[in-house]
């Protein structure tokens, strides 16, 4: 099994702790993995292991170089969004430091829930990645992209039933992609909610739950779409 | 190279003509395609071998009992879709001719274009599958499934520019989907038009056009779903 090296980098004074995984052979491409709006948990890494062991050099990055205890997930988060800016700057130095580690190779970047959000800001924001994956990821943005700015293709793999992504930010979403000129690919999955990756969802939150099959097949997607850009 | 049998059914007084075509080794299910509005196409007959190498006993349906020479398709098209029992009982022809050669197989079936409606019709029916997925398929039906009728899973991609299936019939879609209790799963591609899957579109015809990653991440889409519900 592929164990992790812890990887330090930072954002400006801000101490960040990401873990770094290396596949068995030379490494197809370089991905970044955002987690969830908890940080860094089993069920992220769980993803990032598999994706190394598929042969990806992969970065599991820190949102707040600390571990939220519970709801207090939420004030951070807010205040790391609250600045697009600071937000994207978070973002871009997970960025950096897999470049370090990955001089000259093609890079992808995947993210779950907040992680999400925080991929298709990258995709937004004009990084030259091959593909920025979200899975059930929240769609908003307070700096919609500009025609031509993003150069990722996008995925996104979506529960139709995710109380915090209802239809109408999917719209928004399409709308806004569309006049980015972006090129996007839109999953949804009936009866699906926010979550869906995670087969051990923190208890007694009424929002997440776990869908094998959505999760199979979203990581089927990924997996196809990878080898098609990397051709 | 598989190559296909010609497989006589009727449709009451209607002489069909199917083609069969078998896998080397045991077949792991068996599977109907429907063809385009333009009948059985060198394209469509390109997908089932693909499927029928892959292990799955493949029937390629007969929509007319001929085939149309141009334009007439749509005319007799309509026709038959003017009746909603006289089309389902075209569709369901084709099941039962595939059943008799396929006893106590797993069945499924895929549809393109006017096939992807039929499949879809086939599920409305309450048709007994494992999977109805339709790619680049019309949307619309007269008979809206009633809630619980739908036995099959459900795999629709749709090319989110197909100007034959607009935003406003994806969701009229997804809500009677949501009616009739169906699991389904939605894929959209920006930018992607009507008859994405076929290379060798018809000339002259604005409405459709291939495209290569719709056609590889939806054909991948459904290899994948058809292992799941195969386990």
């Amino acid at each position: 099994m592929i164990e992790p090296d812890q990887l330090n980098y930072r954002d400006g004074e801000l101490a960040l702790t990401g873990h770094l995984l290396r596949p068995v052979a030379q490494a197809r491409a370089a991905i970044a993995v955002f987690p969830t709006i908890a940080n860094v948990t089993p069920a992220v890494m769980a993803k990032a292991r598999l994706l190394a062991e598929s042969g990806y050099l992969v970065l599991v990055a820190d949102f707040y170089g600390r571990m939220p205890d519970g709801p207090v997930a939420f004030e951070w988060a807010d205040a790391l969004r609250a600045d697009t800016g600071k937000w994207r700057g978070r973002l871009r130095a997970a960025l950096g430091a897999l470049r370090a580690e990955a001089p000259g190779l093609p890079m992808a970047v995947i993210g779950f829930c907040l992680g999400g959000q925080a991929v298709l800001e990258l995709a937004r924001d004009g990084a030259d990645l091959v593909l920025a994956a979200s899975f059930h990821g929240l769609l908003e943005t307070d700096a919609p992209a500009r025609p031509g700015a993003i150069k990722a293709r996008i995925l996104v793999c979506h529960g139709d039933a995710d109380s915090l992504v209802p239809r109408a930010h999917v719209r928004a979403f399409w709308e806004e992609m569309d006049r980015a000129g972006a090129n996007w690919h839109f999953h949804s999955y009936a009866g699906v909610s926010h979550g869906f990756t995670n087969p051990d969802p923190p208890p007694g939150n009424p929002v997440v739950a776990y869908d094998a099959s959505a999760d199979r097949q979203s990581w089927a997607a990924l997996k196809s779409l990878l080898d098609e850009v990397l051709e």
